[in-house]
């Protein structure tokens, strides 16, 4: 690994995300699902599940006081398995003392919590802060002296914790509680809830590692690594980056830890959890080195392979980033949607075998895309490679973002490339299925996940290193990097950029160098070419001096008169030179429609092709198109080869925000085809097929109209 | 309804069916599959699940055994659910004295000894008929004095027995107990059997019907009806149509039984069995006169619409008739393979919506196709269509044969239209889909189910009425029919016909009439003009004169010459007149290719084909044809609008007998759009295609040289 190119995301107070498109998300997170979601976190919306969210930290702070008044006539709750989803008798009277809602049920908070700090870095809001301390107040109050901090097991009896590493969540509710620490101290400074975190990681840094007494067991639901790992950046304690190396480490390795849990429990004959367990479901049927194929629940995949690159970047292991590297291929070449989405199957939620991507029945959870955005950014943080960028990109364009309604009020956890709303009212096999957003989820992993990527997109537009400022996602704004180690010859010093971005309805963008006292700045500033402008020939221009293309030899020494040398490397530009007061570097990407095919070996997919424009993947929807979406065939004599023939428009009045739809020219079969009394089955002929034109909407913005057919790939 | 055109079909005595394709079947179900199923009825099937069948009758026996000797000290069981498939804590050991198996399990013996009723006929065996007498003494012998004859209840505790009809089966074991006894008196003459089965009935009539103190239920499982309406016409009995007539019109009537058992059971906290139950599963959602769509689980459905059908024949219903109408119209226009499956979706065996027609996803279960032959033939009983007919033929000779395998040794319960390996070993979606044929089941219905209807075959080829002999099906042999009502000046009379006939292979049929001592035989032939022959010229000659076309203007009065009139009336061509000794009836129907296409509501085969050829549909497999079906699409300009360019071979040597196989012409994608490293997507180009040739094989012989793909739809 060259640790030169290693780069870190930037603190998002020097990162100010301010172009129409992501302010606008970024704004509905704000007004709308962080209110919205504290409300969910007390049981207070209307007609949505209960959480029981802050219900069960009040329960465990009222049992920590009844402990401390009864002192040692207290006596512990003994374990009791209540089922993986808790619900009251009744419903109307939850009992105050007990645990209610899913085994992971803490994590709502820290979501919520990371949402918020992230919010408060660009928005302060003391009324919002207020609320904050005070939940965090009550979570900290829960924590147990020795650091132990998951309701689940202090309401239902501590004796068991640590014993379901397989199935139940303390090391996921640790993962997250440490990104909600981390994000609010970094949001609003304070750090009550950080040292909260600590206190949990040390605890359970204690019970499991590598010696011969403890526990050699890693999470169920991985997160706990790339947390500590940014617990060991936000504190600089190494025992937590060892904690996460040992979780990671120690994974699918034999014996087998899951196997092991099993077999205790049956021999112990202790009948709460199923003794088998599928070991690829959980990443654990190999060790992690030895896994070559992204397999089982894809959440937990892609929150794995994330920590995987954390740590190999930390630690320079060049074994790991190759399993990284090996994954991410596999992922890439054989398992991706179109969409961003990853996970082609609900059952188990996870990844369908090689080329299985099926669009009426995926999976594709939006919380697995954002995964597949962590694991994105983190390659990018170990080598700026533009394909790494494009997916990261691609993800979040369409399947994050199509995970929330265009007003924030309602959720997509399924996100399908094909909806027949018949199919999905009368098809049990598709039950997962929906063809409108759900106000809220009992098991409410997607709606904050969304909320804290949304928040802090800025840490996925750019990272730095002590040379580099890398722009990964073109996006209106402004970025501070520091450059220099401080050592003699390498003064610290700063660059603002500033910028204003088209993308991803338009081509350009152009940032703005601000060097302040210290002009000119020396420092290397290097952007992703999109890999959806390539092969067109880029334009990029700084200080005025112009070129075009994309190769090394085409733009070597070709800003020489704005004294920048200029190299490509990995589909990054590399420009480097002093940087002055109001330079400006100028880009104009090539944005054409392009008409995708898959691979033949995803069956689905023959002889259907996807509309893709810059980073944003098309649909064609019944409001605009009418029924029967597959009776349009694309009409390639009119639409070229080239899709120069397809219409590109800006929109305002849709959807009250600016979008481009295209206007794809398309031959639609005849009504006659469709006689009823016909029957099912006549003789082929030629189709009778009339010219059309089909409307193609951005995926993400799918679904805000009402209940009708939606598709992805088009018949070609 | 007009009641002239009613017709029964033919005593199997008078019925020889010995052409090479159905007697090659015939023979597997009398030297395989009859002796096999007795081995399973009695557990001792290495590797197969026991059926605990002959288990269960002889444990009823000893009950009744040690009740007569124990007279009132005897304790009858009181009932306890033991699931709906029971089986034995150590399998080695079942209690002698238990009922083990699903509700249904006695059903295995009926179905059985149906097909070994119906195998005596044409092939005596006294071996085998001492062994079924033997089966049978132990049968009659558990029956309880009042005629019930459910072992499942007899063993579990008759205080539930009729408590839970929409679970459990007694009536579907009366009507398949009557069935299997009808067949085995009409091949043997014997009538133990026939006996105990109406005394079940005598007291199913006594328990349900109409009076104030009758239970209104009616059979959760159908196919009572059906098999009570044969029982009335082989005893004579009315109360036996009554019955069936009330199970009829009583299903789906407000207040709903079923509903009231599950309101029932709730009310007496009964748990064994759910409380709600899916009407529609059932058809039991409306009073049959009111469905319109065929809907639920696709067996039970069958069943229903043949009882239907019986029933409505029986009482020259026209209200019922409609509602089969209804229903056949629904099935045929919206919900049938091009294989003669029915039954879309595993998801409760059942229907699935209107054009939903999954092809690998598919169930079309085995015992779907034989109900859906059942209910063609009851069609064709009312009237002669050549629809009902060609949907029969579908259903025989695609769906239901490919249910076994052509050793007669294995069995498909899921007929799927498409199969790939990797996704039935890997995807639990379609953990229901198997790639080969399987040895047994548990819950073994399709086996016998196919054993007793290509025993029975005959009875599907040809029906009469006092004035006319229906030929169905061109099944090569010899057919009696007698002719006449008897009274003066209808004498009754006599014709055999005896005939060879290429189908399914070739298109040539010929008949030979024989008169005997009554010639010449005043009578009507009536065959059905196939609709796969159509519109192309059917050729017919008469006694040496010929004619060709198929409107009735084209053959009115064209066999004068022959002293024959002809008349063509929905798809059948009657031919009326006196015949003598010799004459002969040939037949030239044409034969082609065809390419089907399907309407494009389904929406899985838009832009594909499949071939037919005659009543045989095809499919292509990777023993002929590698791997990678899906990147085959047929080339319309070598092959033809027309398929003439297809080319058609018979072949000996691939499975043992004689089959056609066909030869597309595909353009075939080239490999080199699969290089792996090509990553998932690329913009679109004009695929690069190499010519080829694709081998196609008759449908029901998929699946029989290993595991590989198939698929019958062809991209076109």
């Amino acid at each position: 690994m060259d640790k030169s190119r290693f780069s870190r995301p930037i603190d998002l107070h020097d990162v100010a995300v301010t172009d129409e498109f992501w302010h606008r998300e970024q704004e509905l997170v704000r007004t709308e699902v962080i209110p919205y979601q504290w409300e969910a976190l007390n049981d207070r919306v209307e007609g949505a599940d209960p959480s029981y969210c802050m219900h069960n930290f009040k329960a465990a702070v009222r049992q920590k006081e009844r402990e401390g008044e009864q002192g040692k006539q207290f006596e512990a709750p003994a374990y009791s398995y209540r089922g993986f989803n808790a619900l009251p008798e009744d419903p109307k009277h939850p009992d105050p003392d007990k645990f209610y809602g899913f085994v992971f049920q803490d994590t709502d908070f820290s979501k919520w919590i990371e949402a918020v700090g992230y919010s408060l870095v660009n928005h302060p809001d003391p009324e919002l802060e207020r609320i904050a301390d005070g939940a965090i107040d009550i979570v900290c109050a829960a924590q147990l002296d020795n650091g132990y901090l998951d309701t689940y097991y202090i309401l239902n009896g501590m004796d068991r914790a640590f014993h379901c590493l397989r199935w139940h969540h303390e090391l996921y509710c640790l993962g997250h509680l440490i990104e909600g620490a981390i994000a609010y101290w970094q949001g609003t400074g304070k750090d009550k809830l950080l040292k909260a975190a600590e206190r949990f990681a040390d605890y359970v840094a204690s019970v499991f590692g590598p010696e011969p007494d403890q526990c050699k067991g890693y999470p169920g639901h991985e997160i706990a690594e790339m947390a500590l790992v940014r617990l060991y950046e936000a504190t600089g304690k190494d025992k937590y980056l060892k904690l996460a190396k040992f979780f990671i480490d120690e994974r699918g390795t034999e014996p087998n830890y899951f196997d092991y849990e099993g077999e205790r429990d049956r021999r112990d004959n202790y009948k709460d959890t199923n003794w088998t367990f599928d070991l690829p479901y959980a990443q654990a049927h190999k060790p992690v080195r030895e896994q070559r194929e992204a397999v089982g629940h894809a959440v937990r995949a892609g929150y794995l392979y994330s920590g995987m690159a954390d740590v190999a970047r930390e630690t320079a292991d060049d074994t790991l980033y190759d399993a990284c590297r090996n994954l991410w291929r596999n992922i890439v070449d054989r398992k991706l949607y179109i969409t961003g989405g990853i996970g082609g199957t609900h059952e188990g939620e996870a990844f369908s075998y090689n080329y299985d991507l099926p669009n009426d029945t995926a999976y594709s959870e939006t919380c697995a895309a954002i995964s597949l955005a962590f694991f994105a950014r983190r390659m990018l943080e170990i080598e700026a490679k533009s394909e790494y960028g494009d997916v990261m990109e691609q993800a979040l364009y369409n399947t994050v973002l199509a995970g929330m309604a265009l007003d924030g009020k309602s959720f997509f956890y399924v996100n399908p490339l094909e909806v027949n709303p018949e199919a999905c009212a009368k098809d049990k096999r598709i039950g997962h299925v929906k063809p409108v957003r759900q106000k809220w989820f009992g098991c409410a992993c997607c709606p904050p996940n969304i909320a804290r990527i949304v928040s802090s997109v800025g840490e996925y537009a750019f990272t730095a290193n002590d040379s580099t400022l890398f722009v990964h996602l073109y996006a209106g704004g402004s970025v501070s990097a520091s450059f220099g180690t401080g050592e003699a010859g390498d003064d610290r010093r700063q660059l603002t950029l500033e910028g204003t971005s088209e993308i991803p309805w338009g081509g350009k963008a152009s940032y703005t160098v601000h060097a302040g006292a210290q002009a000119p700045v020396h420092a290397t500033i290097a952007f992703r070419i999109p890999g959806w402008s390539v092969p067109s020939g880029v334009k990029v221009s700084v200080d005025g001096a112009s070129v075009s293309g994309v190769a090394a030899a085409e733009l070597a020494g070709a800003f020489g008169a704005a004294g920048k040398s200029a190299e490509v490397r990995d589909g990054y530009l590399y420009l480097t030179g002093d940087w002055s007061d109001g330079e400006t570097i100028a880009f104009d990407f090539p944005i054409p429609v392009r008409a995708k095919r898959a691979n033949p070996q995803v069956r689905e997919d023959v002889d259907k092709v996807a509309f893709v424009r810059g980073p944003i993947t098309f649909c064609a929807e019944q409001a605009d198109n009418g029924a029967d979406l597959q009776l349009n065939r694309v009409d390639f004599a009119r639409a070229g080869y080239d899709m120069k023939g397809v219409g590109v428009r800006r929109v305002d009045d849709v959807f009250g925000f600016p979008i481009v739809e295209l206007s794809v020219p398309v031959l639609r079969l005849a009504d006659d085809g469709l006689t009823p009394g016909e029957g099912l089955y006549a003789d082929y002929a030629p189709a009778v097929e009339k010219a059309a034109e089909l409307t193609l909407i951005p995926y993400f913005t799918w679904a805000n109209r009402g209940v009708g057919e939606m598709t992805v790939w088009i018949r070609a």
